[in-house]
Protein backbone atom coordinates (compact mmCIF):
# COMPACT_ATOMS: atom_id res chain seq x y z
CA UNK A 1 0.00 0.00 0.00
CA UNK A 2 1.31 2.99 -1.11
CA UNK A 3 -0.21 6.50 0.99
CA UNK A 4 -1.34 9.81 -0.61
CA UNK A 5 1.15 11.96 -1.41
CA UNK A 6 0.64 16.05 -0.92
CA UNK A 7 0.26 17.59 -4.12
CA UNK A 8 4.33 19.24 -3.10
CA UNK A 9 5.54 15.42 -2.97
CA UNK A 10 3.68 14.74 -5.89
CA UNK A 11 5.04 17.18 -7.81
CA UNK A 12 7.93 16.20 -6.53
CA UNK A 13 7.84 13.12 -7.52
CA UNK A 14 6.69 13.80 -11.30
CA UNK A 15 10.16 16.19 -11.30
CA UNK A 16 12.30 13.31 -9.91
CA UNK A 17 10.83 11.17 -13.16
CA UNK A 18 12.10 13.63 -15.88
CA UNK A 19 15.16 14.31 -13.53
CA UNK A 20 15.86 10.26 -14.59
CA UNK A 21 13.98 9.89 -18.21
CA UNK A 22 13.34 13.24 -19.97
CA UNK A 23 15.58 12.54 -23.14
CA UNK A 24 17.56 15.60 -21.71
CA UNK A 25 19.92 12.59 -20.89
CA UNK A 26 19.99 10.81 -24.05
CA UNK A 27 22.76 10.79 -25.84
CA UNK A 28 21.83 11.90 -28.87
CA UNK A 29 20.78 15.30 -27.39
CA UNK A 30 23.92 15.20 -25.98
CA UNK A 31 25.93 15.42 -29.08
CA UNK A 32 23.30 17.16 -31.18
CA UNK A 33 23.46 20.32 -28.25
CA UNK A 34 27.64 19.34 -28.31
CA UNK A 35 28.08 20.63 -32.02
CA UNK A 36 29.13 16.79 -33.31
CA UNK A 37 26.47 15.89 -35.37
CA UNK A 38 26.64 16.50 -39.41
CA UNK A 39 23.98 17.80 -41.51
CA UNK A 40 22.79 14.89 -42.39
CA UNK A 41 22.12 14.12 -38.63
CA UNK A 42 20.84 17.13 -37.76
CA UNK A 43 18.07 16.68 -40.83
CA UNK A 44 17.26 13.22 -39.83
CA UNK A 45 16.56 14.75 -36.68
CA UNK A 46 14.11 17.53 -37.76
CA UNK A 47 12.35 15.18 -40.29
CA UNK A 48 11.82 12.62 -37.83
CA UNK A 49 10.21 15.36 -35.28
CA UNK A 50 8.12 16.59 -37.87
CA UNK A 51 5.89 14.15 -37.42
CA UNK A 52 5.65 14.43 -33.88
CA UNK A 53 4.78 18.15 -34.63
CA UNK A 54 2.35 17.20 -37.11
CA UNK A 55 1.15 14.80 -34.72
CA UNK A 56 0.49 16.72 -31.90
CA UNK A 57 -2.63 18.55 -32.88
CA UNK A 58 -4.49 15.52 -33.19
CA UNK A 59 -3.52 14.29 -30.12
CA UNK A 60 -4.79 17.40 -28.49
CA UNK A 61 -7.87 17.18 -30.40
CA UNK A 62 -8.28 13.93 -28.90
CA UNK A 63 -8.32 15.08 -25.27
CA UNK A 64 -10.25 18.22 -26.19
CA UNK A 65 -13.14 15.94 -27.17
CA UNK A 66 -12.78 14.35 -24.42
CA UNK A 67 -13.20 17.55 -21.54
CA UNK A 68 -16.32 17.70 -19.94
CA UNK A 69 -16.81 21.74 -19.56
CA UNK A 70 -16.32 24.23 -22.44
CA UNK A 71 -13.91 26.36 -19.66
CA UNK A 72 -11.91 23.03 -19.76
CA UNK A 73 -11.40 22.62 -23.53
CA UNK A 74 -10.89 26.25 -24.35
CA UNK A 75 -7.75 26.11 -22.25
CA UNK A 76 -6.86 22.87 -24.21
CA UNK A 77 -7.90 24.11 -27.66
CA UNK A 78 -4.99 26.32 -27.69
CA UNK A 79 -2.90 24.02 -27.78
CA UNK A 80 -4.31 23.26 -30.93
CA UNK A 81 -3.92 26.94 -31.95
CA UNK A 82 -0.65 26.96 -30.66
CA UNK A 83 0.26 23.95 -33.59
CA UNK A 84 -1.91 24.82 -35.96
CA UNK A 85 -1.93 28.17 -36.09
CA UNK A 86 -4.56 31.25 -37.14
CA UNK A 87 -3.40 31.25 -40.65
CA UNK A 88 -1.35 29.26 -43.43
CA UNK A 89 1.97 29.59 -42.69
CA UNK A 90 1.90 30.55 -39.14
CA UNK A 91 1.37 28.22 -35.88
CA UNK A 92 4.10 25.54 -34.53
CA UNK A 93 3.81 23.29 -37.56
CA UNK A 94 4.48 26.04 -40.10
CA UNK A 95 7.45 27.10 -38.00
CA UNK A 96 8.93 23.77 -37.87
CA UNK A 97 8.97 23.65 -41.86
CA UNK A 98 11.32 26.41 -42.02
CA UNK A 99 13.24 24.76 -39.74
CA UNK A 100 13.47 21.78 -42.14
CA UNK A 101 13.33 24.55 -44.76
CA UNK A 102 16.67 25.66 -43.22
CA UNK A 103 18.23 22.74 -43.06
CA UNK A 104 17.91 21.80 -46.59
CA UNK A 105 15.11 19.27 -47.19
CA UNK A 106 12.67 19.40 -49.40
CA UNK A 107 9.13 20.01 -47.66
CA UNK A 108 7.40 17.72 -50.19
CA UNK A 109 9.44 15.27 -48.79
CA UNK A 110 9.21 15.94 -45.37
CA UNK A 111 5.61 15.95 -45.34
CA UNK A 112 4.62 13.10 -47.45
CA UNK A 113 6.40 11.00 -44.16
CA UNK A 114 7.88 8.83 -46.68
CA UNK A 115 10.99 9.10 -44.99
CA UNK A 116 10.54 8.70 -41.19
CA UNK A 117 12.04 5.72 -39.34
CA UNK A 118 9.44 3.20 -38.14
CA UNK A 119 10.69 3.87 -34.08
CA UNK A 120 9.55 7.30 -34.85
CA UNK A 121 5.92 6.55 -36.03
CA UNK A 122 5.08 3.81 -33.63
CA UNK A 123 6.45 6.18 -30.80
CA UNK A 124 4.24 9.55 -31.97
CA UNK A 125 1.21 6.67 -32.61
CA UNK A 126 1.61 5.12 -29.29
CA UNK A 127 1.74 8.80 -27.90
CA UNK A 128 -1.54 9.37 -29.93
CA UNK A 129 -3.38 6.08 -28.89
CA UNK A 130 -2.55 6.59 -24.97
CA UNK A 131 -4.32 10.26 -24.92
CA UNK A 132 -7.46 8.18 -26.62
CA UNK A 133 -7.57 5.97 -24.42
CA UNK A 134 -6.55 6.11 -21.07
CA UNK A 135 -8.38 8.12 -18.30
CA UNK A 136 -8.63 11.58 -18.91
CA UNK A 137 -6.33 11.86 -15.92
CA UNK A 138 -3.30 10.16 -17.34
CA UNK A 139 -4.06 11.65 -20.72
CA UNK A 140 -3.52 15.42 -19.17
CA UNK A 141 -0.38 13.72 -17.33
CA UNK A 142 1.06 12.55 -20.29
CA UNK A 143 1.79 16.10 -21.47
CA UNK A 144 3.86 17.08 -18.13
CA UNK A 145 6.99 16.22 -20.54
CA UNK A 146 6.16 19.96 -20.69
CA UNK A 147 7.56 21.23 -17.74
CA UNK A 148 11.02 20.02 -18.26
CA UNK A 149 10.70 21.05 -22.25
CA UNK A 150 12.05 25.10 -21.97
CA UNK A 151 15.26 23.46 -20.01
CA UNK A 152 16.00 21.29 -23.22
CA UNK A 153 15.42 23.99 -25.26
CA UNK A 154 17.66 26.66 -23.93
CA UNK A 155 20.33 23.69 -24.52
CA UNK A 156 19.42 22.99 -27.95
CA UNK A 157 19.33 26.39 -29.27
CA UNK A 158 22.40 27.62 -27.95
CA UNK A 159 24.60 24.49 -28.54
CA UNK A 160 23.34 24.54 -32.36
CA UNK A 161 23.60 28.12 -32.79
CA UNK A 162 26.96 27.80 -31.92
CA UNK A 163 27.87 24.53 -33.18
CA UNK A 164 26.57 24.40 -36.39
CA UNK A 165 27.30 26.89 -39.65
CA UNK A 166 24.11 25.79 -41.67
CA UNK A 167 21.71 26.55 -38.46
CA UNK A 168 20.56 30.36 -37.92
CA UNK A 169 18.62 32.23 -35.55
CA UNK A 170 15.77 32.81 -38.10
CA UNK A 171 15.95 28.47 -39.00
CA UNK A 172 15.21 28.27 -34.80
CA UNK A 173 12.08 30.25 -34.83
CA UNK A 174 10.12 27.43 -33.85
CA UNK A 175 12.08 27.21 -30.50
CA UNK A 176 11.86 30.94 -29.57
CA UNK A 177 8.14 30.75 -29.42
CA UNK A 178 7.98 27.31 -27.49
CA UNK A 179 9.31 27.84 -23.40
CA UNK A 180 6.33 31.04 -22.96
CA UNK A 181 3.79 28.38 -24.74
CA UNK A 182 5.05 25.34 -22.48
CA UNK A 183 5.29 27.03 -19.33
CA UNK A 184 1.78 28.22 -19.56
CA UNK A 185 0.56 24.71 -20.87
CA UNK A 186 2.62 22.83 -18.24
CA UNK A 187 1.43 24.78 -15.31
CA UNK A 188 -2.16 24.35 -16.47
CA UNK A 189 -1.75 20.41 -16.62
CA UNK A 190 0.31 20.57 -13.22
CA UNK A 191 -2.46 21.93 -11.08
CA UNK A 192 -4.88 19.44 -12.76
CA UNK A 193 -3.17 16.53 -11.26
CA UNK A 194 -2.31 17.74 -8.41
CA UNK A 195 -5.95 18.80 -7.78
CA UNK A 196 -7.87 15.38 -9.38
CA UNK A 197 -5.41 12.62 -8.65
CA UNK A 198 -7.02 12.05 -5.63
CA UNK A 199 -6.41 8.68 -4.43
CA UNK A 200 -2.53 6.86 -4.19
CA UNK A 201 -3.87 4.80 -7.38
CA UNK A 202 -4.64 8.02 -9.26
CA UNK A 203 -1.55 9.06 -8.21
CA UNK A 204 0.32 6.45 -9.55
CA UNK A 205 -1.49 6.56 -12.77
CA UNK A 206 -0.05 9.88 -13.52
CA UNK A 207 3.50 9.15 -12.30
CA UNK A 208 3.25 6.08 -14.68
CA UNK A 209 1.62 8.31 -17.33
CA UNK A 210 4.62 10.55 -17.10
CA UNK A 211 6.56 7.48 -17.46
CA UNK A 212 5.33 6.59 -20.65
CA UNK A 213 5.62 9.72 -22.64
CA UNK A 214 9.43 10.02 -21.17
CA UNK A 215 9.45 6.96 -22.76
CA UNK A 216 8.04 8.03 -26.21
CA UNK A 217 10.65 10.92 -26.77
CA UNK A 218 13.56 8.45 -25.49
CA UNK A 219 12.58 6.47 -27.87
CA UNK A 220 12.33 8.50 -30.95
CA UNK A 221 16.10 9.46 -29.84
CA UNK A 222 17.08 5.77 -29.84
CA UNK A 223 15.86 5.44 -33.29
CA UNK A 224 17.63 8.34 -34.59
CA UNK A 225 20.92 7.48 -32.91
CA UNK A 226 20.94 3.35 -34.11
CA UNK A 227 20.45 4.87 -37.81
CA UNK A 228 22.70 7.65 -38.23
CA UNK A 229 25.06 8.05 -35.41
CA UNK A 230 28.49 5.96 -36.68
CA UNK A 231 27.90 2.78 -37.35
CA UNK A 232 24.19 3.59 -38.49
CA UNK A 233 21.75 1.19 -39.26
CA UNK A 234 19.28 3.03 -41.56
CA UNK A 235 16.44 1.11 -41.65
CA UNK A 236 15.04 0.14 -45.48
CA UNK A 237 13.31 2.76 -47.05
CA UNK A 238 13.87 5.51 -44.51
CA UNK A 239 16.14 9.10 -45.15
CA UNK A 240 19.31 8.46 -46.03
CA UNK A 241 20.90 12.02 -46.02
CA UNK A 242 23.46 13.28 -48.79
CA UNK A 243 26.27 14.35 -46.80
CA UNK B 1 -1.37 5.06 -62.56
CA UNK B 2 -0.29 1.70 -61.83
CA UNK B 3 -1.61 -1.09 -63.91
CA UNK B 4 -3.28 -3.87 -62.06
CA UNK B 5 -0.75 -7.12 -61.70
CA UNK B 6 -1.77 -10.34 -62.17
CA UNK B 7 -1.93 -12.58 -59.08
CA UNK B 8 1.78 -13.96 -60.10
CA UNK B 9 3.11 -10.88 -59.80
CA UNK B 10 1.21 -9.39 -57.21
CA UNK B 11 3.08 -12.21 -54.93
CA UNK B 12 6.52 -11.73 -56.42
CA UNK B 13 6.17 -7.72 -55.49
CA UNK B 14 5.36 -9.12 -51.75
CA UNK B 15 8.44 -11.92 -52.24
CA UNK B 16 10.26 -8.70 -52.83
CA UNK B 17 9.30 -6.52 -50.05
CA UNK B 18 10.39 -9.45 -47.80
CA UNK B 19 13.37 -9.67 -49.34
CA UNK B 20 14.50 -6.33 -48.93
CA UNK B 21 12.85 -4.88 -45.12
CA UNK B 22 12.14 -8.69 -43.58
CA UNK B 23 14.43 -8.90 -40.11
CA UNK B 24 16.48 -11.44 -41.34
CA UNK B 25 18.51 -9.26 -42.93
CA UNK B 26 19.07 -7.12 -39.57
CA UNK B 27 22.52 -6.94 -37.77
CA UNK B 28 20.84 -8.57 -34.34
CA UNK B 29 19.62 -11.28 -36.03
CA UNK B 30 23.27 -11.71 -37.49
CA UNK B 31 24.67 -11.59 -33.96
CA UNK B 32 22.52 -13.97 -32.59
CA UNK B 33 22.62 -16.78 -35.36
CA UNK B 34 26.23 -16.39 -35.73
CA UNK B 35 26.60 -17.42 -31.55
CA UNK B 36 27.72 -13.63 -31.20
CA UNK B 37 25.57 -12.36 -28.57
CA UNK B 38 25.98 -13.13 -24.90
CA UNK B 39 23.39 -14.46 -22.62
CA UNK B 40 22.42 -11.43 -21.02
CA UNK B 41 21.56 -10.25 -24.87
CA UNK B 42 19.77 -13.43 -25.64
CA UNK B 43 18.06 -12.73 -22.93
CA UNK B 44 16.78 -9.63 -23.75
CA UNK B 45 15.80 -10.30 -27.53
CA UNK B 46 13.50 -13.31 -25.33
CA UNK B 47 12.25 -11.21 -22.75
CA UNK B 48 11.08 -8.34 -25.76
CA UNK B 49 9.75 -10.65 -27.94
CA UNK B 50 7.36 -12.53 -25.04
CA UNK B 51 5.90 -8.90 -25.55
CA UNK B 52 5.04 -9.68 -29.18
CA UNK B 53 3.98 -13.35 -28.85
CA UNK B 54 1.62 -11.92 -25.64
CA UNK B 55 -0.56 -9.42 -28.18
CA UNK B 56 -0.98 -11.60 -30.93
CA UNK B 57 -3.86 -13.20 -30.24
CA UNK B 58 -5.54 -9.91 -29.60
CA UNK B 59 -4.36 -8.86 -32.54
CA UNK B 60 -5.93 -11.80 -34.48
CA UNK B 61 -9.02 -11.47 -32.22
CA UNK B 62 -9.16 -8.02 -33.77
CA UNK B 63 -8.94 -9.57 -37.23
CA UNK B 64 -12.11 -12.13 -36.07
CA UNK B 65 -14.46 -9.53 -34.85
CA UNK B 66 -14.07 -7.98 -38.53
CA UNK B 67 -14.22 -10.94 -40.27
CA UNK B 68 -17.74 -11.55 -42.14
CA UNK B 69 -18.38 -15.48 -42.14
CA UNK B 70 -18.34 -17.57 -39.88
CA UNK B 71 -15.89 -19.70 -42.23
CA UNK B 72 -13.33 -16.55 -42.37
CA UNK B 73 -13.84 -16.30 -38.58
CA UNK B 74 -13.18 -20.52 -38.06
CA UNK B 75 -9.70 -19.94 -40.19
CA UNK B 76 -8.26 -16.74 -38.31
CA UNK B 77 -9.60 -18.28 -34.89
CA UNK B 78 -7.25 -21.20 -35.12
CA UNK B 79 -4.31 -19.02 -34.83
CA UNK B 80 -5.24 -17.58 -31.49
CA UNK B 81 -5.75 -21.76 -30.61
CA UNK B 82 -2.08 -21.55 -31.59
CA UNK B 83 -1.16 -18.86 -29.65
CA UNK B 84 -3.35 -19.31 -26.72
CA UNK B 85 -3.26 -23.10 -26.53
CA UNK B 86 -6.38 -25.30 -25.49
CA UNK B 87 -5.48 -25.69 -21.69
CA UNK B 88 -3.09 -23.83 -18.73
CA UNK B 89 0.67 -24.55 -20.77
CA UNK B 90 -0.04 -25.44 -23.87
CA UNK B 91 0.42 -23.01 -27.77
CA UNK B 92 2.82 -20.37 -28.16
CA UNK B 93 2.62 -18.05 -25.49
CA UNK B 94 3.08 -20.96 -22.90
CA UNK B 95 6.04 -22.20 -24.98
CA UNK B 96 7.78 -18.67 -25.64
CA UNK B 97 7.78 -18.70 -21.62
CA UNK B 98 9.67 -22.42 -21.42
CA UNK B 99 12.33 -19.94 -23.96
CA UNK B 100 12.50 -17.38 -20.93
CA UNK B 101 12.41 -20.09 -18.23
CA UNK B 102 15.46 -22.12 -20.08
CA UNK B 103 17.25 -18.46 -20.36
CA UNK B 104 16.98 -18.02 -16.61
CA UNK B 105 14.59 -15.07 -16.72
CA UNK B 106 12.15 -14.66 -13.86
CA UNK B 107 8.87 -15.83 -15.39
CA UNK B 108 6.93 -13.09 -13.03
CA UNK B 109 9.23 -10.49 -14.41
CA UNK B 110 8.68 -11.26 -18.02
CA UNK B 111 4.94 -11.38 -17.84
CA UNK B 112 5.11 -8.06 -15.69
CA UNK B 113 6.44 -5.96 -19.14
CA UNK B 114 8.42 -4.08 -16.72
CA UNK B 115 11.73 -4.61 -18.11
CA UNK B 116 10.41 -4.28 -22.40
CA UNK B 117 11.74 -1.73 -24.19
CA UNK B 118 9.70 0.78 -24.90
CA UNK B 119 10.50 0.62 -28.54
CA UNK B 120 9.25 -3.25 -28.24
CA UNK B 121 5.63 -1.94 -26.76
CA UNK B 122 5.55 0.83 -29.23
CA UNK B 123 5.88 -1.24 -32.11
CA UNK B 124 3.49 -4.13 -31.12
CA UNK B 125 1.15 -1.84 -30.28
CA UNK B 126 1.27 0.13 -33.57
CA UNK B 127 0.81 -3.58 -35.36
CA UNK B 128 -2.18 -4.32 -33.41
CA UNK B 129 -4.29 -0.71 -33.92
CA UNK B 130 -2.95 -1.36 -37.56
CA UNK B 131 -5.01 -4.47 -37.43
CA UNK B 132 -7.98 -2.79 -35.52
CA UNK B 133 -8.31 0.11 -37.81
CA UNK B 134 -7.33 -0.51 -41.20
CA UNK B 135 -8.81 -2.60 -43.71
CA UNK B 136 -9.67 -5.81 -43.73
CA UNK B 137 -7.60 -6.65 -46.80
CA UNK B 138 -4.82 -4.57 -45.26
CA UNK B 139 -5.41 -6.53 -41.87
CA UNK B 140 -4.80 -9.66 -43.30
CA UNK B 141 -1.80 -8.42 -45.76
CA UNK B 142 0.37 -7.18 -42.63
CA UNK B 143 -0.15 -11.07 -41.52
CA UNK B 144 2.37 -11.95 -44.78
CA UNK B 145 5.39 -11.68 -42.96
CA UNK B 146 4.68 -15.39 -42.05
CA UNK B 147 5.28 -15.88 -45.14
CA UNK B 148 9.53 -15.69 -44.45
CA UNK B 149 9.25 -16.92 -41.10
CA UNK B 150 9.72 -20.81 -41.94
CA UNK B 151 13.25 -19.81 -43.31
CA UNK B 152 14.32 -17.09 -40.57
CA UNK B 153 13.53 -19.58 -37.82
CA UNK B 154 15.75 -22.26 -39.48
CA UNK B 155 18.67 -20.29 -39.15
CA UNK B 156 17.65 -18.84 -35.92
CA UNK B 157 17.72 -22.12 -34.32
CA UNK B 158 20.52 -23.77 -36.01
CA UNK B 159 22.96 -20.86 -35.38
CA UNK B 160 21.37 -20.73 -31.81
CA UNK B 161 21.68 -24.39 -30.68
CA UNK B 162 25.25 -24.45 -32.03
CA UNK B 163 26.44 -21.20 -30.24
CA UNK B 164 25.10 -20.72 -27.29
CA UNK B 165 25.83 -23.50 -24.82
CA UNK B 166 23.36 -22.34 -22.65
CA UNK B 167 20.29 -22.92 -24.98
CA UNK B 168 18.83 -26.49 -25.82
CA UNK B 169 16.52 -27.99 -28.42
CA UNK B 170 14.22 -28.18 -25.30
CA UNK B 171 14.24 -24.61 -24.77
CA UNK B 172 13.62 -23.88 -27.88
CA UNK B 173 10.41 -25.95 -28.13
CA UNK B 174 8.70 -23.03 -29.69
CA UNK B 175 10.03 -22.92 -33.38
CA UNK B 176 9.76 -26.27 -33.64
CA UNK B 177 6.06 -25.96 -33.69
CA UNK B 178 5.92 -22.30 -35.66
CA UNK B 179 6.93 -23.61 -39.50
CA UNK B 180 3.96 -25.82 -40.27
CA UNK B 181 1.63 -23.42 -38.48
CA UNK B 182 3.05 -19.99 -40.23
CA UNK B 183 2.89 -21.97 -44.06
CA UNK B 184 -1.06 -23.27 -43.72
CA UNK B 185 -1.51 -19.38 -42.07
CA UNK B 186 0.53 -17.95 -45.20
CA UNK B 187 -1.00 -19.67 -47.63
CA UNK B 188 -4.79 -18.71 -46.89
CA UNK B 189 -3.37 -14.68 -46.31
CA UNK B 190 -1.77 -14.93 -50.00
CA UNK B 191 -4.47 -16.45 -51.74
CA UNK B 192 -7.09 -14.35 -49.95
CA UNK B 193 -5.09 -10.76 -50.77
CA UNK B 194 -4.51 -11.83 -53.87
CA UNK B 195 -8.20 -13.03 -55.13
CA UNK B 196 -9.40 -9.70 -53.00
CA UNK B 197 -7.06 -6.85 -54.12
CA UNK B 198 -8.65 -6.19 -56.98
CA UNK B 199 -7.76 -2.56 -57.96
CA UNK B 200 -4.78 -1.28 -58.23
CA UNK B 201 -4.68 0.99 -55.57
CA UNK B 202 -5.90 -2.12 -53.48
CA UNK B 203 -3.18 -4.22 -54.54
CA UNK B 204 -1.16 -1.11 -53.36
CA UNK B 205 -2.27 -1.06 -49.88
CA UNK B 206 -1.62 -4.39 -49.73
CA UNK B 207 2.03 -4.00 -50.48
CA UNK B 208 2.20 -0.92 -47.90
CA UNK B 209 0.81 -3.43 -45.28
CA UNK B 210 3.52 -6.00 -45.66
CA UNK B 211 6.11 -2.98 -45.81
CA UNK B 212 4.60 -1.71 -42.66
CA UNK B 213 4.65 -4.90 -41.19
CA UNK B 214 8.09 -5.79 -41.77
CA UNK B 215 9.10 -1.92 -40.21
CA UNK B 216 7.57 -3.64 -36.92
CA UNK B 217 9.84 -6.07 -36.81
CA UNK B 218 12.89 -4.25 -37.99
CA UNK B 219 12.45 -1.84 -35.62
CA UNK B 220 12.07 -4.00 -32.41
CA UNK B 221 15.29 -5.41 -33.44
CA UNK B 222 17.13 -2.11 -33.52
CA UNK B 223 15.60 -1.24 -30.18
CA UNK B 224 17.32 -4.71 -28.87
CA UNK B 225 20.41 -3.53 -30.97
CA UNK B 226 21.14 -0.36 -29.63
CA UNK B 227 19.83 -0.97 -25.90
CA UNK B 228 21.98 -4.25 -25.78
CA UNK B 229 24.72 -4.60 -28.23
CA UNK B 230 27.99 -2.59 -27.03
CA UNK B 231 27.85 0.64 -26.39
CA UNK B 232 24.69 -0.24 -25.52
CA UNK B 233 22.42 2.23 -24.63
CA UNK B 234 20.01 0.44 -22.33
CA UNK B 235 16.83 3.29 -21.14
CA UNK B 236 15.69 4.48 -18.07
CA UNK B 237 13.69 1.16 -16.24
CA UNK B 238 14.37 -1.16 -18.98
CA UNK B 239 15.97 -4.65 -18.01
CA UNK B 240 19.39 -4.80 -17.38
CA UNK B 241 21.25 -8.03 -18.23
CA UNK B 242 23.10 -9.67 -14.91
CA UNK B 243 25.62 -11.25 -17.58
Amino acid sequence: MTALLSGENLERSLRQIGEERYHHRHPFHHLMRDGKLNRGQVQAWALNRYYYQARIPAKDAFLVARLPTPALRREWRRRILDHDGEDEGTGGIARWLKLTDGLGLDREYVTSLRGILPGTKFAVEAYVHFVDEKTLLEAIASSLTELFSPAIIGERVEGMLKGYPFVTSETLAYFAKRPPQAKKDSDFALDYVKRNARTPAEQRAVLAALEFKCGVLWSMLDALHFAYVAPGHIPPGAFVPKD
